[in-house]
């Protein structure tokens, strides 16, 4: 732990008190960036501790995986030219704690029939032990939460209370699944009895799981969308083993989720290989998604990474789904009626998301339309409120590279105008950036338009409706939009419009960060936003992602599974 | 018309009454091709005259493309160097009709152009219009209905009485999608309200349409899925526009499907270009798939022309989902149980549903797993039922020549028994076929594994439950399987064990054939029976391909869309 630097960054600024009287609730201004992020998580308060360890239950043999492959890595001895994983504190940008190797092409194969054997035993044993096994793994990780989010702390740099909001809301995904499972709703039986004669006679409708899942870490969330994330849980939950490759910015955090996950999941009868976390770069990935037991891809990157898996998935024999959720620049409109009535708190509230997660979230706002002759003193308001964020530090040096190199190139752009805070300068450090620009400049500069995964945003001046327009039609598929302004605002209808038909999420008045784990959520959008714009990776109906539908045609009671019997 | 060569030639045979006394419903012996085919069809009896046509709602300019773009072509003007597309008949193998050109490039853009403005009117108009609309096109269909099916007899010589049920099955089908929109199903509008604070306070989610759809009409099925078929229908109730790319072995009926529907969907107020059908081969096929407007592909046909497109789709930098319904060899195991009660009862309907529409259905079964030692009996027995059927005629000339040399292929293979039925000997004529081999050859001979489309199907000798068990671990993805045998017989479990995982659809008892357009209805399976199993395209959850998610968050009443307000 470093002393000192727990916590966000944005913690503790003080609130200049500029929030706005206004009939909607969108200007929640001055709730600390943790909140802001994952909000009173309605999952939280249930740390239930690490309850009894049914003994005779533990599948033994199999806990022996860990002791023999991951211990003797930890051990340093590794295979002959593999690469070596090791964490890196953001905040001195120095290498720590033990050396962990990627598997090899072998152990690869040996990896993926481990995981074949499990789910065929997570079939026999069956949804109320899957839902068991989730419960178990939620308890687990409530119970280390405290521990587990300083361990994160020293690898992301995203602060402890961020990353315990970020536990719970892990927690509560793993709970969801587990009572979705455990009601049946996953299964989405449906019957059809059809006139005598008529073929088809009865119908039994079911959903099963797809087979092996393979699920790639993010960055950006050690937990929610990691090792026992959103990912993992929907699979899992529908019945699927699950292979995570972990994410080498935080491995150390992956290796002890792992371990407490999968305690709890054999403690529940559930094999160990149901879940197995590997180490490892592209080779890694690339033959994880090649194996022809492989079924499905769950990944959170991205849109190179995610387009690289997508495309070898598709070029496969039998090609399989890759569902990846990949760069969103989560356009904002601020409409006239808008910022006439509040620019400050259109500021803060908008410094304030772009700075949640140190700007590396997937639904950050990375542009923000907003009217000509407004847009000095916004861009003037929004720089003083992201100049108050000093000590930021990005997930990895990849990252902080690339985020140096895209406000560099900005930069260069003679007519963008480009701010930048301050920064502590140590480590992997990075200042809050406003880059600024006519609607023009916006269509002939692609910079502008592509994700800077950092804290980061773009503000383009637009001098009309029309002007709007052009711009909004430049815009490619996002997770999610942004609009504000009064319901008779000419802006506010246009952007709707336009809008909708780009993203799976549009907002009035709030802010896109704060993805609620909820059945009403949709989380993806059009390309590249998503792979498939049709599924969601947060919320109930993430399940369906990992399931497929079978019919039983005039199948006598005895012969059907238990969930289609009368 | 060809007097006398209407009506499926399985009409008129004599039922032998072997029928075999059996607790269960499997044995209907004796009906009719036809209604093995698709059942006394719960959508049937619907025979609405074509009403009024509301002459101010007609949109007359948009009529005007079938004059533009149709007629020209059938008046043999041509662009250069484009392919002409006549109709064959499979009974002379001749010729005959007016000449119909492929569209060019230019014309490809320009039919995507117009389908995107149709969405956008679609899109205004809402569902209770489109609902209106496919009413309209099945009562236009059915008062047309003894005229289209001569006109599909003509092009694809599947019998008058078949054609009329498959009029019924796809008026039905699209009455199925009007109910289903007019109700709103298909939004799938699900709601939450959080607590305060909470980030997405308010979440109101609803289905969108996709975009402009891309459909590949069958050789098969000239009407269930063809222009106005499950593809069509559940894309359009979506809200989408569609193109559909007719296909050239029954383009007069294409035609006259379009026409009649286009006038339907104007006369309930819908643009002209809801619904465009085109011709042509391969090229246009690509051009329309990797069209950057284009946003959904509907597919039947071929695993070899599904792939490609498939690949296609992948490749684009925005890459669409194809769902492509490909081959399918349909596996049904006959456990010894069930021959040994009632062999020639097995045989009669496996051969009933072989020979159904000559051979040419996605869920023919194609090969059938039958004890060793009561494999010579049934054999015997298969080709005298098989042997009755000598006035088929196959759809295509391609198809024709390839099931011609699928067969001699088979031929060759020294331990491959094969045996063909008599034909007329005119035109596209070819005899029912039954090849028999035992396991070992199965394992070693990918022929016998692969789909033939025609009216052939594959005999496997099984010595054991081992050997049944080696032979299922062959089999790949398929839309179906069947399953004959009592509950306590161990094959049974066997086949029932290893089939679950390899097809969309396990039949107890009965025949594959026969595909019941219901909600509990899935027809689709694990590659290459379906490019995505997760999806069907036959029943109500058809148009779940052709809608996205979208969420409105915090959004106030009134900007909200219709469906989704208070």
């Amino acid at each position: 732990m470093h002393p000192g630097s727990v916590g966000s960054s944005r913690q503790g600024r003080t609130s200049k008190g500029v929030d706005c009287a206004r009939g909607d609730s969108r200007l929640a201004v001055g709730r600390p960036c943790a909140s802001a992020l994952l909000g009173p998580d309605r999952f939280a308060g249930s740390f239930f501790p690490f309850r009894e360890v049914v003994q005779e239950r533990l599948y033994l043999d199999n806990i022996a995986i860990y002791h023999r492959h991951i211990a003797p890595r930890v051990s340093g001895r590794r295979e002959k030219r593999l690469e070596v994983v090791r964490s890196v504190d953001p905040r001195r940008a120095e290498e720590f704690g033990p050396e962990l190797s990627e598997i090899s092409t072998v152990e690869v194969g040996d990896v993926v029939a481990r995981s074949r054997v499990a789910g065929d035993l997570i079939g026999r044993l069956g949804p109320v032990v899957v839902a068991d096994g989730l419960r178990r793994a939620a308890d687990a990780l409530d119970a280390e939460s405290a521990t587990l989010a300083e361990l994160a702390d020293d690898e992301v740099a995203l602060g402890v209370p961020r990353l315990l909001g970020e536990i719970a809301r892990t927690t509560g995904q793993l709970r969801l699944f587990a009572g979705l499972v455990a009601r049946g709703e996953h299964l989405g039986v449906t019957t059809s009895d059809l006139p005598a004669g008529a073929p088809g006679g009865s119908l039994r409708k079911v959903n099963i799981p797809l087979g092996v899942v393979v699920v790639f870490a993010a960055s950006n969330f050690p937990f929610a969308f990691s090792v026992a994330g959103g990912d993992t849980a929907s699979a899992l939950a529908a019945g699927n083993p699950v292979i995570v490759k972990a994410h080498y910015g935080h491995p150390q955090t992956s290796q002890r989720v792992a371990e407490l996950v999968t305690e709890a999941l054999v403690a529940a009868g559930l094999p160990a290989d149901s879940l197995q976390v590997v180490h490892g770069g592209e080779r890694v990935g690339l033959e994880l998604v090649r194996h022809p037991d492989v079924a499905a891809v769950g990944f959170t990157g991205s849109t190179a990474g995610g387009r690289a898996l997508t495309d070898v998935a598709a070029s496969r024999k039998i090609p399989i789904p890759v569902y990846a959720e990949q760069g969103s620049v989560n356009p904002m409109v601020i409409a006239p009626s808008a910022i006439t009535a509040c620019a400050p708190g259109e500021a803060r509230q908008l410094a304030e998301s772009v700075l949640s997660g140190h700007g590396q979230f997937c639904t950050k706002p990375g542009v923000v339309f907003v009217p000509d002759d407004a847009a000095d003193e916004f861009v003037a308001l929004l720089r003083g409120e992201m100049a108050q964020a000093v000590d930021m530090h990005l997930l990895t040096t990849k990252i902080h590279e690339q985020f140096r190199k895209a406000v560099a190139a900005l930069g260069r752009h003679p007519d963008v105008e480009v701010w930048a805070g301050e920064t502590s300068g140590a480590g992997l450090s990075a200042p809050g950036v406003v880059a600024v620009a006519d609607v023009d400049t916006y269509l002939a500069v692609p910079d502008l338009r592509a994700e800077i995964f950092g804290p980061a945003t773009v503000v383009i001046r637009v001098r009309d409706s029309a002007d709007l327009v052009r711009a909004l039609d430049a815009v490619e598929g996002n997770l999610t939009a942004t609009v504000h302004g009064d319901a008779g605002d000419r802006w506010l209808a246009l952007a709707i419009e336009r809008l909708v038909r780009r993203v799976g999420r549009i907002v009035y008045g709030g802010v896109p960060t704060g993805v609620a784990v909820d059945r009403a959520m949709h989380h993806g959008g059009p390309y590249p936003a998503s792979s498939w714009s049709l599924y969601t990776s947060v919320g109930d109906d993430a399940i369906k992602r990992f399931m497929r539908p079978i019919v039983y045609q005039d199948f006598p009671d005895t012969l059907l599974p238990e969930a289609l019997r009368a």
